[in-house]
């Protein structure tokens, strides 16, 4: 199966990685392509001309599928693979997760997660110098922020969105694993979060992520243990 | 039927836009609370913590329904009230909508409408004085690409995403319409562009848009007219 389904992606990407726990999580097994995206590669970019990870591609020829962006992704998958379902069956289970994925590749990326990023990760990548101590202590107080929401949800709820496990736990867990890589995610200070993590990082979904490694930066020290 | 669905917007918002596209498309009556997002109404925060508009609450009692964020809302409307579907119905046609979306809410916002729309409506509603003129450029620059790419997809397509005319259309058109309010839309120089957005402004759907004022910020002359 797998040489009918590739991702093109970035292992330190958040949308990336949703994509990827969705298909773990759904047991989609696929071939994978790493994109070096602030390369802007030509092959990639004829692929999707915004140059953004995740692409999917299915199938060949004239049944070939090209999916551009994670949003694209995860409802072609909803769609065409609805076992196990990610985003529930009731109209409010369905709109608790989204507005969740939106918190998240919004709100939690605008305001702590593109930060860290782009001082940690993207100005090494890109050649960029050091990172700027400004904007880390934004990213770092807008965490502190997102990481309180969060354990003010699962004050009431197993996984984020309700009972059920959906493709908002994997929103929050892509956008905050990469900010874990790099060591920044003050866990001991929000339990039911840190609950909440490690149930996820045990799921065989999220494996792969834990072996990601990226040539010249380094994952903090817990960063792939079970029990951090 | 009206008092049964209430939308929570703010009239020159892009995602707010394209849910009264789509329920205008749909038919589907409303009725509205225009939300001053900026000054974070406790009233609006209780319904959508994150603070961003639109909301939408359908229903009553036991039976009512809150939907935070474009996203939920739009899909919700495109599994609730299928007809006229607006994503498509084969998965190319879908993901090459989900595809378009993203562009417009992601990359247009952050290179083009973003800077000209923080510049010319968000510092007059907050009172942060004159627009900076870089970042003014920088948004025209990014319009003027963003454009051209429109023009791209428009030799080839009768709609943005294809044959028919889509959520891709409404969240371009959304995104568009609040830069034009602003009058900074260059349409003479793409005038595949311009003949797109000329349709899409005759149906009506469109029309409540073109209606829309707020006080202190006055549209350019050609904003509501048709023949533009």
């Amino acid at each position: 199966m797998s040489q009918d389904r590739t991702l093109h992606h970035f292992p330190l990407d958040p949308a990336s990685r949703q994509v990827r726990l969705a298909l773990g999580e759904k047991r989609l097994a696929f071939s994978e392509v790493q994109v070096r995206y602030w390369e802007r590669p030509k092959e990639f970019t004829t692929l999707n001309p915004s140059g953004m990870t995740p692409v999917l591609v299915e199938g060949d020829g004239a049944e070939r599928l090209v999916l551009c962006e994670a949003r694209a992704i995860l409802d072609h998958l909803e769609e065409a693979h609805p076992e196990p379902d990610l985003l529930g069956r009731e109209p409010a289970e369905r709109a608790e997760a989204r507005r969740l994925i939106t918190w998240f590749d919004r709100k939690f990326e605008n305001e702590a997660g593109g930060y860290l990023l782009h001082e940690k990760m993207e100005k090494r990548l890109l050649g960029l110098g050091a990172p700027d101590l400004a904007n880390l202590r934004r990213g770092r107080e807008g965490l502190k922020t997102h990481l309180g929401y969060v354990e003010g949800l699962l004050q009431e709820r197993e996984w984020l969105a309700g009972r059920r496990l959906s493709l908002a736990d994997f929103a929050a867990a892509a956008h905050l694993s990469v900010v874990d890589y790099f060591g920044d995610v003050p866990w001991a200070d929000f339990p039911a979060a840190k609950t909440w993590y490690m149930k996820l990082k045990s799921r065989p979904a999220f494996r792969p992520l834990l072996t990601d490694r990226w040539p010249g930066l380094n994952p903090a020290r817990h960063y792939d243990d079970l029990d951090f």
